[in-house]
């Protein structure tokens, strides 16, 4: 399998850590697709993913999956034992929900605002802005991660007592807090404490 | 089990539509939420939901499961014979991909159109609407019809040769473009013929 990627983008990094964690990051061949110099939006690349974005998973029989969510679905039930996505129906909805969440009110948002709210990837890449959509995606990353740091205030991660996919797209999140030089709220006691015990786990450290 | 939706909506449908197609439509009793009127802003409902969206899956033992895609896939996985949401680790991933397609680039894209680029629900819901960024989202939405209709030209259902979950997010997504008095373009007639076939569905029809 090969998984084609640009190293050190939060998306890319949800599937180096699905990978991880399933023991399996040296079962795929990681190919780096220039993001910056828009090799996404190149025909050969588009192939492979209509939608211009990476990670994309190929199978061996060439055909691609793309989207981390899918992604990790695939990985996760190769071997026939689920554990990122969840082992019985009532974990499966939770870890989605979660995910949802973590995605829509916190990835995705501060991704827009990135992308909206400064130079993002350039003039080049950036072909359509809206500077204040940007700015009110910022306000929307905060209140999903304000949202779950009052999950994980009740419980050790976001679907419940187990690591799970939703805690591997939150991560992704504050990544690009980081990333961008943003202070994640100091009040947010709880979402802090969880993102260091998440540090510390081998599949992220690995990733 | 109960269901808080509000009729009609383009997401209550879709759980509606999970729910006949796994023969559990009376197995469940709705509850309406008054959304016009503010009602999922209230403590009450955000108690359920706190991202105050409909619809939302209320368990017998109280606790609650929200966003779409957790929720068909706890009432998929109920009976131990999903079907909507893939049977193999293969149909799972290339449902999700095809899932957050559907909904990432249709039906989230033509329901931002209505927030923030007309009156949507009323200025006493709309607290923040952006015009252009609502307008972008319409141009985002016929470029997504554009590619499901690219999908739809190779095989008869959005994630292959059998109906999925990403098959009902996307007729979601079209029921939006009717609400909304907006033409799918003449041209995508694979999405248009998939669009009949779907709404003969009994399913479609029961919900």
């Amino acid at each position: 399998m090969k998984v084609y990627e640009y190293k050190g983008f939060p998306n890319p990094a949800r599937v180096r850590i699905a990978l991880a964690e399933k023991g399996m990051l040296d079962r795929v061949a990681f190919v780096q697709v220039d993001v910056p110099g828009g090799e996404h939006r190149q025909p050969a690349f588009l192939a492979k993913n209509p939608t211009a974005a990476v990670p994309v998973l190929e199978l061996d029989d060439g055909s691609c999956i793309a989207e981390c969510t899918a992604i990790t679905e695939y990985l996760d039930h190769l071997d026939g034992q689920p554990a990122l996505t969840g082992r019985t129906h009532h974990e499966r909805a939770i870890v989605h929900m979660m995910q949802r969440r973590a995605e829509f009110g916190l990835l995705d948002a501060i991704v827009a605002y990135f992308h909206h709210a400064t130079p993002g990837l350039g003039p080049d890449i950036e072909v359509y802005q809206n500077k204040e959509w940007g700015q009110h995606q910022y306000k929307r990353a905060l209140e999903g991660a304000r949202y779950l740091d009052s999950v994980l205030a009740k419980q050790p991660y976001l679907a419940g007592d187990f690591f799970s996919m939703a805690d591997i797209t939150a991560f992704a999140g504050l990544v690009v807090f980081d990333f961008l030089g943003l202070e994640i709220p100091a009040d947010l006691k709880h979402l802090k404490a969880w993102r260091a015990r998440v540090a510390e786990r081998p599949s992220v450290k690995a990733a």
